[in-house]
């Protein structure tokens, strides 16, 4: 009797897979063979999400910005914004060990992509969701008067972004040089350049 | 009668083989066969100075950091520190073809350096020259009383580290969201709001 397979569970299954062996070996020790090995299946399931490196790196892309999306999404619906938009800047930085591996799936999708007009339009699609993220934050604390820009708010969100990439490549390549600790206080610091408080009304 | 050949010659030849393959065909594209064929040499000399992938990643960081190093080495010399640290901070970043292929091949090279501990060392080896150049021009900058930084001054350091690497970045992989001139505005913006102008004495 054929077994019946519930699809988006062996999804799942394959993904925390993945997940698993890229902490373990490194996204380049990441081999079908190695998946299919910690998702208890066959190479044949595990090659059915992914043909080659390529496509195993847009399956562990997607991963860990859904992780990532997931995390963040909390502070995003319940905090106010100036206090969401740090929330989701920590979040997006390597401060533990879910995060860092996030880091090495990133740095590892840009290696390959360079050059590389599938990759990098799988790139182009997921970043725009965070660049868009980060200027909504940042939008609707100004509406909410919660800050007050220095720069127009398109160069405040291009050097925030800016900030969170170089931070996680150097805190990714040279953890040693940026520990967490450091990595809050220069998004903190920034965070206090780029922005004066509002100004109260005096009574 | 066997041939004379200058070994400093032909390794100048091979980096310059190297570059031209890399510009064209992409870091990824670049292979012994193709590297040889733009040196007019045999594989076998090509193979000398690198014999696989991590080889020829090394050979062309090393020569991207020695072509950076050497546009750097002039405004270094002959500009005060605060223009100078300006001057270097632009040379790094991807403004024309030259840089543009620099830094192709340092993503590529962080990419495949992710969990790889040589490829990493030698990294490290290549940034901290780097980092040195920053802190060494903005200490300068500081002690000339050319500038007054609102940080301390690796705080300072890290935070223009981070930029490069931030804009690098997103200008390689997205080079239509930051060209040429938002790139320099970014420098800008962040070097005034990194620093004062210091006080002028009052008469």
């Amino acid at each position: 009797m054929p077994k019946i397979v519930d699809h988006d569970e062996r999804r799942e299954e394959v993904a925390g897979a993945v997940w698993r062996t890229i902490a373990r070996r490194g996204i380049e020790g990441a081999t079908v063979r190695e998946i299919a090995a910690a998702a208890a299946c066959s190479t044949g399931v595990v090659s059915h999400y992914f043909r080659d490196k390529d496509e195993l790196l847009v399956f562990a892309l997607r991963l860990a910005h859904q992780r990532a999306a997931q995390r963040m999404a909390a502070p995003v619906a319940h905090q106010p914004p100036v206090k969401a938009l740090r929330s989701v800047i920590l979040e997006a930085l390597p401060l533990d060990e879910e995060r860092r591996i996030e880091w090495r799936i990133w740095i590892s999708f840009w290696g390959h992509a360079v050059g590389h007009a599938r990759l990098l339009a799988e790139h182009h699609k997921r970043n725009r969701e965070w660049h868009h993220l980060v200027l909504s934050l940042l939008r609707a604390a100004q509406r909410e008067r919660q800050l007050v820009l220095r720069l127009p708010i398109d160069s405040s969100a291009d050097a925030l972004l800016a900030l969170v990439d170089g931070i996680g490549v150097r805190a990714t390549l040279e953890p040693e040089t940026l520990p967490p600790r450091r990595q809050i206080e220069m998004v903190d610091s920034h965070l206090a350049a780029i922005a004066q408080p509002p100004r109260r009304t005096r009574r």
